[in-house]
């Protein structure tokens, strides 16, 4: 399968906003969490029902509400109804293959992005679709499976930890976009310390395994970039964003993610870079090679050849070859043979082929 | 004949405004085809009588008339007269070679684009050219030939599918377009795959036919980036226009256009740069290739060269040679053979050559 | 002579303003053509007293001038006094290496451009400067050389055809313009169609003389590009224009020429891309072809070296060589030989090289 | 460990605006230096007590504070408390891995920037981290270790040199950049000095050890322009920056050094451009000697290998082989053979391989 | 010494502002010429004492005052507080190290530029600083040493020649610009003659030689393109300014001047464009050669490896080898050494390598 576009098969002549799940089914069932908070209180619960958290879309708390699993189409639509969400964003919830982008509604903000991880078995990145609605008193996200990545907020909401219970929703938005972008951050840099480090075994060994390393990781960075550029945009429009939903004191946050991601964006410019400096100098390496070959070729071709020509002419059956008969012959032969050799590597390390 | 750029030649010296028809002949004669509906009433026709179905244009219902096959001019002309088109449009709707682009006029919007297909004979991508006219209440298609893109749409209409027949014309419209880009993300990702999947044989065979795919994919690639970028620059314009012919709960479905097709352009760099890697691979894969000859070219060189020139000395015929005559003098000789090509081959397993 | 930068010597130390003709004299005597109409009347003539053309200056009528031959200076002086000409404007008529551009004036617009036509001698690109003066009622020509570029026009004022009797002066210009560029993508296609062409024969004959073909496309391609890019840029600029001298009715025009200029840089582009792979292959078909020529020494080498060294052995004169004097001996030797060729011969078989 | 993007295991799953220390330590103990002025009266002291610095804020004198070690995370934020910066604030200066930019807070701007110097040591170029807070009546600098980068201002401040001690804070803020940035400049230079030195060497003997300065040129030069384009970038956002922390008389001031750090980039990318022919240099340089090794190679088997087929004919046993015993064919053996050598000799002087 | 960066570091812990001469003593002393003019006189004088000319500083004719010479900063000093100069802009005229750039100051115009010529000894383009301030009524135009390149000016000043002396000061400055960018295109074109002449001599023979000129061409391109663009962007600057120092009609000559810089930067782009063609050519080239150097190798290797071993079969000493005692053997042998040639000439001729 193609991985740069995913397989958009089933959509094909779908209505658009009429909500067909694209992608791969990763969990059994779709499970809900929902948290709860304001400066003094917090509830945290497992939502089985899910009128029970419609009920506090509309009370001034934060509430946060995480969706594991897309393929449940069912209740897709009926968090979309109880929630007010166009279709189109339900639409693009459910299709993992949307590129990550941001969506700014009357009542809310919507976002679609991508968390990566390092697959060890299939040996690439892998990208799981994240969508977040970003409401004035709710917050939802939308992840293809369960996953820790969250964990470390939610921690710092349980134990009030930072300002993270103080401060609005939008903060908590903030909290988790930082997250992704930290983990971009981290997936490129255990990239970069591998691209860095085979560049002096490419100088030494220029080996075929390398050339496919060298392609693994153009294309494992190719991916990336792929990824997280569209997130720098959006990132970028958010904090030029003028809405009710962002309040003044979270825009230096979303300007330091700004910042966090534009550091993502270069770092993969700045390792592709160095790959393609891999790849020149694997070429190089490998001409280098040729060289050396032909030395050997050429050093060993020239020196023998005059020599066997001129045992050549001492093994005619000339009847009359005067040289054979002298008592010495053989010996002046070899002064002969000795001196072409000789004279050869002399020509030879003039030319600084030895 | 040049794909990139076609033939002109009929319309040299031609009055700009002239209609006169450019392209390949593809129907034996244009056909029409009405539907006209709204929330309730459905009408669908062959239309024979043009006037019939301009006598729809100003009803409230929304109208639309598609046409398969253009080099009927006095067709084409008389549709223009009917309903008021610019001399320009109607030029543009028969010059098959026209760039995509849409260009606002005062009672409607004019859209040129391409439907790309794979042309399984000729193994390559061909395109053809789509007009599309959105008034206030009739929408009017132009394709050189009858087809079944359209059809889903249809079908939609048909059996009150989705949205399309509560809102606009210009939701018809945006349906039109949606699965167009669609159809286009779909060549892209099947182009996409067999692009993924040389990569190996690449590393394994580099052979003149892979050499040759490549190729073939990269200007198919070229070619399509050709087409569909000049239609993501127009959706662009589109979802940035004024106009009272886009109601405002069109435009979220115009965004998700807008990213459809930024996707497929991303999708088709991303193939592009793909197969210049491949190319680069293939490239040093022949260079790998040189290496591994002319290692093989050198060992056997290397070793028998010295042994045939010591063979050489003992084929002279000089009288006094006093090795000729020791009695074990042949199995010394063989002795010394054996041990210089020991010596080689362990030289060169030094180099690692071995 | 650089044909990318032409020959300024001439204007060096000349004041700015100061009318010095630059290029090749490419007429005898300059020749002056006048047309003079409306919707009713026509009147065509030669002029020799340049009083009589300056008197149509500001009748209502659209008066076009159209001078071939710009060495003469005085002639190009005169024409700037009668109709109010900037210095500026005459110097850069007679300066025919001037980049296309267009210049807002205060009563008239100026715009340089080059025809360009492939000049089957010297087997390049040739281009002609052409200046175009509009004014209000007068619109003015400057050509190097006469030429029947602009018949279809001339021919469509005198028939009647189409629009052009109808409306006004900046209609005629955009005519004029509208035939350059469509020149310039019949150019362009009439390359592709070559370019297009060889990729068949790069691959299946890497000669040096498609090299120079490749290099000649090239160059070709480039100075097309040099010169017709700015021609898009000042349509566009024109497409933006706020001005009197252009009506309302003639925008979208321009703008289908804006269109057309676009079409034929991206042309430009295409093959520039489609050349730069060309090379490429023809890069990699050199590298092919050297690995075959490897091949077939090597195989060659591998297969007789080790066969003559134990010919060698056998022609040693060592008394004591038992093998010499069994009756078999030959037949063996002759087995031994044929072992080794078939040996060497599957060695190459099963490493794919026969 | 990765140098184009610090390790940053230590902040994961830290709350944003929480100062965590991320980098090296390289000072023992944290020291403050104090500089408190005005046109007249000049105080500089080390200080112990935090407080005593902060008394100073709000004195019209202009107070610089220099904090070399940034690992005392306790200090950092006193200071932060003392001078009401916000979390962010002393979260990016103990993050020694942060991007360069330029921040603006209501009382204060915040300016985080890299030191750059050669580490001979290590062979690289190596940064430091310099954060700037820009208050109305104070100037705090972090570094992350003493270093003597400032002391010309310094200097300059004691001796009333220039205008220093005469003009505002935001002087002082831009005597410290220009520093930095004529630092980078230098830096640049003395590479660029030895990049053009290495020209004609790469010329002469394309050795693999060039190619590997080369290539440690080429990451230098990468590294120096991601760290320093951002600087840039940053300048020019002051430089366009409407606030009341910059006053009128500085601007030409920022302008200049917004120059002076073009210039500097624009130094980088020449020299990137500079190694990137180096290496074309260096590729065709090898080429060229495969070339010259081929043609010794191939003149040398050329001519010997026929003189030896011929010497081997005469070699050979046949009973009636006539030539053998004529009196004068060995001597005419020689003169074939001399005559097969010169005419060899004039073929490949004819082809100009001597 | 690197020449795409100047050393600066004479200007190392230097206050801004503070005059320090950074660059080479080109004169003994520097010399001060002034004209003065109007429509109707015209004073011409060498300066010994500079209150001569300061005192012409504030009449309503143009004053241009020539210095030739940087190195005596006293004297740009005085010449700074009789014109009121900034600190900066002195400082900018004594760096010759100075990035070109225009500058807007309350009464004044300050550009700084580059004149640039070929050294013919050392065979390198070398620039010289040209500062140019304009003033109402006043211009100072500082150059590193006397030239001859705005003779023409003061010529056409002296004659009354074209406009200079009707119009204003603003026409002045122009009229040295345009001077000077004529020159650049001079420059260029005569490198550019060069670059075009080159390609035959590529094709028939890429010695080193031409590899050396292709490199020294790429870098002088190079070094004109860094000093010529920033001249283009602040004409573009210039003719956008809107400030009293400029007069309406002197627009014109501007934007002429603005569409010759372009003109420059595009011609230096081509040939750049054109020396990295050449690049492809010579490295094709070096390998077409190396094809036809292994072709000749192998044809020899693979005619006469055969031959020689069959020629060793006959020359062993076989004691039973029945074909060397036939009559005709000898000739037969000869037959299969000729039927074996003829065959692989054929071979050869088949794989068209002969």
């Amino acid at each position: 399968m193609a991985r740069f576009l995913k397989n958009r098969e089933a959509s094909n002549g779908r209505a658009p906003g009429e909500i067909v799940f694209i992608g791969e089914k990763k969990v059994q069932e779709a499970t809900l969490k929902m948290i709860d908070y304001d400066n003094e209180n917090l509830l945290e619960q497992e939502i089985i029902d899910l009128n029970e958290s419609i009920a506090f879309k509309d009370t001034p708390t934060v509430t946060w509400l995480n969706i594991n699993g897309l393929h449940d189409t069912d209740l897709i639509k009926k968090i979309g109804d109880g929630f007010d969400l166009h279709a189109l964003v339900l639409d693009d919830i459910v299709n993992t293959s949307q590129r990550p982008s941001m969506e700014e509604y009357d009542d809310y903000l919507f976002m679609v992005l991508k968390m990566m991880y390092y697959d060890e078995a299939a040996k690439q990145i892998k990208s799981e679709q994240l969508s977040i609605v970003l409401g004035k008193t709710f917050l939802i996200t939308f992840q293809e499976r369960p996953g820790d990545i969250f964990d470390p907020v939610r921690d710092r909401i349980r134990k009030q930890k930072g300002r993270i219970r103080k401060v609005g929703i939008d903060y908590l938005a903030y909290a988790l976009l930082d997250i992704i972008v930290e983990n971009y951050i981290m997936l490129i840099e255990r990239f970069g310390e591998q691209i860095e480090d085979i560049e002096n075994e490419i100088l030494e060994n220029p080996s075929q395994k390398i050339l496919s390393k060298i392609q693994k990781y153009k294309q494992e960075m190719n991916y990336l970039r792929k990824t997280i550029r569209p997130v720098r945009e959006f990132i970028l429009q958010l904090s030029r964003l003028d809405s009710d939903l962002l309040q003044d004191h979270t825009l230096p946050f979303i300007k330091d993610l700004l910042d966090l991601s534009t550091q993502a964006v270069e770092g993969i410019d700045s390792y592709r870079e160095m790959l393609s400096d891999h790849m020149d100098i694997y070429n190089t390496g490998i001409n280098n090679r040729l060289n050396e070959i032909m030395k050997v070729l050429t050093i060993f071709s020239a020196i023998f050849i005059p020599l066997t020509f001129i045992a050549g002419i001492y093994g005619t059956n000339f009847e009359n070859l005067p040289e054979l008969h002298f008592r010495y012959s053989y010996f002046i032969f070899w002064g002969v043979l000795v001196s072409v050799a000789v004279f050869m590597l002399r020509f030879f390390k003039r030319k600084k082929w030895l």
